[in-house]
C-alpha cells in the first residue's frame, strides 16, 4: 500500500513517464497522417520594400521569389502591430496583442507577456497531434503559452552571437524534425534575427547601437556566415522608399539590410532544399513573412503602411495556381485560424480576433477580405504610444490614443544614423514627412491610399471626410469592443 | 533496479516527500529559535488622515493607537509609490517598483509582474528558517517569487465577498500559525482589503463602481461582518483633509471610509488578543502601515503627502520607550532590509534600494534618514503617468516624465462621487488645487512644504529656488541610476 501523500507526488511523475510513451502509441494506432505539415517562416524587420518578387529590381531574393513562382503573392498582408513582441504574439496566437497581453516587448525590463488562458498555435497544433518545434527567434512569453515540443535553439533579443543570424545553420538544424522517421506532421517555427538591426559589440563587451557616422551592420560581419555567399549592395544601387530620405547614411543602411536579406534568403533556400530532400515540399505549407516594416524611423513601430503591410508567401500543398497573387486584405491575426483550419482542428472554443483565409491560400478571388485593424500600444515598456487603425482598400484612419505624448523612438531607430543624419539641426524633413508631423501627430489621421499612399495629406476633421470618419471610426470601436480592447475606456474618461 | 527516466521523474517527488519532514527535523536538532516572529499588518488605501494616534479626533481607532501607545509611531514614514500592487511589490521586496518589474496593477488586464530573479522578503525569511503565512489581499505577481509556505486565505482584487473585508474572521483564521506547536519563528503577512473602495454588486452580479450620488460603501455593508461592532459616523462629524472638497458628496464618502477604518481597527485589535493569548506578544515585531493613501482623488495614486505620507505603528520585542514618536524619514523599500535585519538574514548579496531601519524602531534618534524617493508609472495600464520625486523634510520635488497627458485617473477614483459632485461644471477647485490643475501638471513640481504642506504652490522653474531644484534634480538622477530606472533614459531621449 503507497501512503496517500507519497502517491499524490507520484501522481504527475508517471503522468508524465505515460506522456512520454503515448504520441507514439497514438500515432501507431492509427492510419498515416494525411495532414500536411506546416513551416511558418518569420523574418525580422523584413519590410515590403525589399524583395525581388514584390518589385525591388535591385536586391537578390532568388529563393523567396521562386517560392512565390510557385506558390502565391500576397499583396495587401499586414501585421496588426509593428513590433517584434506583440507581433509575434498575434502571430503564435490570433489574438490582438491588447487582448492576449502582449502589448509591448518581451526581453528584460520591458517584461510582458501573455495571459496564462492564452491557447496557441504551437500548443493547439501539439494537441492536435501535431509535432512542433522551434528555431530561432521566440520573443515571447511565458514559455508555457507558447510552448513547442522541440526547441532546436532559442536566443536572446538583439545577441550579437544568436543563430538567428545564420540562417544556413538555422536550416540545417531543422533536418532532425524534416527528416525525422515519425508519421506525424510538424509544425516548425523558424524565425530569423535577419534582417533585423544588429546591436554592435564594443571592446569592452557591452552591445551598443551606438554606430554613427557608420551604418548599422544589420548583423553582416567580415566573417561571414557558415553556407552563405555574401551578397553586397551598393549604396548607389539601392532603392529608397518614400518613407525614408534619400542620404548617404540611407543608402548606405539599405546596402546593409539589402545585404542582411540575402542572406537570409540563402537560409529560406537551404530549408525549402531539406524539404525537398526529405520528400516533404508537397506534402507541407510553407509561409513565409515578416513581424512587421523594416527597422527604419517610418516603417517599424508605426502604423504606417511602410510598417503594417508585409510580405506573405504561401506555397501550399497541391497548391493549382503557381505564382497566384492574392490581393485579399488579411492580417496576422488571421493566421492561426488559418492555419489550424489547414491542420483540420476545430477552434470553435477558442476566442480568435481572426478568421481562416484557407480558401485565399491558392489565390482564388475571395470576398469579405477588405478591411484590417491594428493595434500598438508599447515597444519598450517606457515607449507608450497607444494607436489603433482601421484599413480598407482605400483608406485608413490611425487613432494616436496618446497624441500629446512626442511620438517616441526604439533604441535602435533613434539611433540609426539614418535618422541621426537627416534630422541634424536645419533640417525639415524625413522623407515626405516634415518631421514635425512625424514627431508631433494629431488625435486622429486620416489618408486616402490611392491619392495619398504615402499618407502625407491628414484629412481627418475634414468636412468632405466627415460620414467616412464616422464610419471608420465606428468600425474601429466596434472592432475594440469585439477584441476586448483595454484601452477602449480611454473614449469615455479623456 | 529502476529506469534512469522513471528515476529522473521520481526524483522531485521524493525531494517534496523529504522537504515535507525536514523542517521538523531541522527544529528539533537545533536549541531553541529565539528570534523574534514578524506580524505585518498592511492595510489599503488608509491614509494617514483618517487614526486616532496621528491626530484624528472623530475616528475610533483603540487598538491601533494601543499599539501606537505600546511601541513606536512613525511621523514620517512613506509609500515609494500610491497604487496597490507595485507599492506591496516594494514592501516584500526592498526594491523601488520599477527595479522590480511590478510597474502596474497585478489583476485582470494589467498583468504587471516582478521578474523572476527578485528575491522577495518570505523566501528570503523561509530560507532562514521562518514559517511564513499569509492572508488576505495579495496583488502581486509571480506567486513563486512573492512565495509563502502557506496561505491562509487569498482573495481576488475588488473582491466584494473577499475575506480581507472582514478583518476579524482574518484574524480568526490566523490562528493556526500563531498557535502552531513549531519552535520556529513566524513571518505573518496580515492585508485586509479594508477601507479600500468597493465594488458595488448590480442586480445581474456584476461589480461597479457606478453608486453617484450615493457614497461607496467602502465595504460596509447592513448585513455587518463576524465579530465586528459597527462604527458608523455622522457626516457632519468628519474632518475633511485639505486635499478633498468639503461637500456633502465628501463628507459621506469620509463616514464610510471611517467605518471601514474602524472595522480594520477590530480585526487589528483581535489579532493582537490572540497574540497575547498565544503568549507571542512580547517576542514578536509587530507592524501596522497601508500600501498608499486614501481612496480619494488627491491622495492614492498621487505623489502628493496625501497619496505617499503613511502611517507606520511599530511594536517591538522588549520595547524601550513606549510610545516613542519616530520622525525618522523611512519608505517602505527599507522595510524588507529593515526586518530581515530583525531575524538576522544576511542580505549583503541581495541588491535592496532600502536599507535597515531597525535602530530606529524603539524611536531612538538616528541621523542620515531625511531624504526619501518615490516612483510610479502605472496604476491600470491604461493609466501612463510615470513620475519621479524626491521629498526631504521640507521640500518635494515631483518630475512628470509624460506631462503632456492629462493625468489619469484609478477606476475607483474617477467615479467617485466626491469626485464627480466636486467637479460639476462651473465648478474650479478641487479642495485647495484647481481642477485644472489636478489635470494639467508642468513636467517640475517643487514645493516647499514647511510653508505650503498641501503642495499649492510650485516653485519649479522660480530664480530664487534654482539651486535647491538643481541639487533635488542631481538626487533624483542619482537614485534612478542606482535603482535601475528604466525611465532614466528619457532624460536623454525627450
Amino acid at each position: 500500500m503507497i501512503p496517500a501523500p507519497l502517491l499524490r507526488l507520484l501522481i504527475p511523475a508517471l503522468v508524465q513517464l505515460a506522456a512520454l510513451f503515448s504520441p507514439a502509441l497514438r500515432a501507431a494506432e492509427r492510419p498515416r497522417d494525411t495532414r500536411p505539415n506546416i513551416v511558418m517562416i518569420v523574418a525580422d524587420d523584413h519590410g515590403l520594400d525589399a524583395l525581388g518578387c514584390y518589385g525591388n529590381p535591385v536586391i537578390s531574393t532568388p529563393h523567396l521569389d521562386a517560392l512565390a513562382a510557385d506558390g502565391t503573392r500576397f499583396t495587401h498582408a499586414f501585421c496588426t502591430t509593428a513590433s517584434c513582441s506583440p507581433s509575434r504574439s498575434v502571430i503564435l496566437s490570433g489574438q490582438q496583442n491588447h487582448r492576449n497581453g502582449m502589448y509591448g516587448l518581451q526581453h528584460d525590463a520591458h517584461h510582458f507577456q501573455s495571459f496564462d488562458r492564452v491557447q496557441s498555435l504551437p500548443v493547439l497544433l501539439g494537441a492536435a497531434g501535431y509535432r512542433t518545434a522551434r528555431i530561432g527567434k521566440f520573443h515571447v512569453a511565458p514559455e508555457s503559452v507558447y510552448a513547442f515540443q522541440t526547441v532546436l535553439s532559442g536566443g536572446a533579443a538583439n545577441d550579437p552571437a544568436t543563430i538567428g543570424r545564420s540562417p544556413v545553420e538555422m536550416a540545417e538544424r531543422t533536418r532532425e524534425v524534416i527528416a525525422a522517421p515519425d508519421p506525424r506532421p510538424f509544425f516548425l517555427y523558424f524565425a530569423s534575427d535577419d534582417p533585423h538591426r544588429a546591436n554592435a559589440v564594443l571592446p569592452d563587451g557591452k552591445p551598443t547601437f551606438d554606430t554613427y557616422p557608420q551604418p548599422n551592420s544589420f548583423g553582416n560581419r567580415p566573417a561571414g556566415y557558415p553556407g552563405i555567399d555574401p551578397v553586397r549592395y551598393r549604396p548607389a544601387d539601392v532603392r529608397v522608399p518614400a518613407f525614408l530620405p534619400d542620404t548617404p547614411a540611407s543608402r548606405a543602411e539599405l546596402a546593409e539590410y539589402y545585404q542582411a536579406v540575402s542572406r537570409l534568403d540563402q537560409g529560406v533556400g537551404h530549408l525549402i532544399a531539406l524539404l525537398k530532400a526529405a520528400g516533404h515540399y508537397d506534402n507541407t505549407l510553407i509561409l513565409y513573412l515578416s513581424d512587421n516594416g523594416a527597422a527604419f524611423p517610418g516603417a517599424k513601430t508605426t502604423l504606417y503602411d511602410p510598417g503594417m503591410r508585409q510580405p506573405l508567401i504561401v506555397r501550399s500543398p497541391g497548391r493549382r495556381n503557381p505564382g497566384a497573387v492574392q490581393s485579399a486584405m488579411v492580417s496576422w491575426a488571421d493566421l492561426t485560424p488559418t492555419l489550424l483550419d489547414v491542420a483540420g482542428v476545430a477552434t470553435h472554443r477558442t476566442p480568435f480576433d481572426g478568421r481562416s483565409f484557407r480558401a485565399a491560400l491558392d489565390g482564388a478571388p475571395v470576398s469579405g477580405w477588405d478591411t484590417v485593424f491594428a493595434s500598438h500600444t508599447f515597444h519598450e515598456v517606457t515607449l507608450y504610444y497607444p494607436m489603433r487603425v482601421v484599413r480598407t482598400r482605400r483608406h485608413k484612419l490611425i487613432v494616436n490614443l496618446a497624441s500629446e505624448l512626442p511620438y517616441p523612438f526604439a533604441l535602435d531607430l533613434i539611433k540609426s544614423p539614418t535618422w541621426i543624419s537627416a534630422t541634424l539641426p536645419g533640417a525639415t524633413h524625413y522623407g515626405r514627412r516634415t518631421i514635425e508631423k512625424f514627431l508631433h501627430r494629431p488625435r486622429l489621421e486620416l489618408y486616402d491610399l490611392a491619392r495619398d499612399p504615402d499618407e502625407i495629406t491628414n484629412l481627418a476633421d475634414s468636412p468632405a471626410h466627415a460620414a467616412l470618419q464616422a464610419d471608420l471610426l465606428a468600425k474601429l470601436k466596434a472592432f475594440q469592443t469585439a477584441s476586448h480592447d483595454p484601452w477602449f475606456h480611454l473614449w469615455t474618461y479623456r
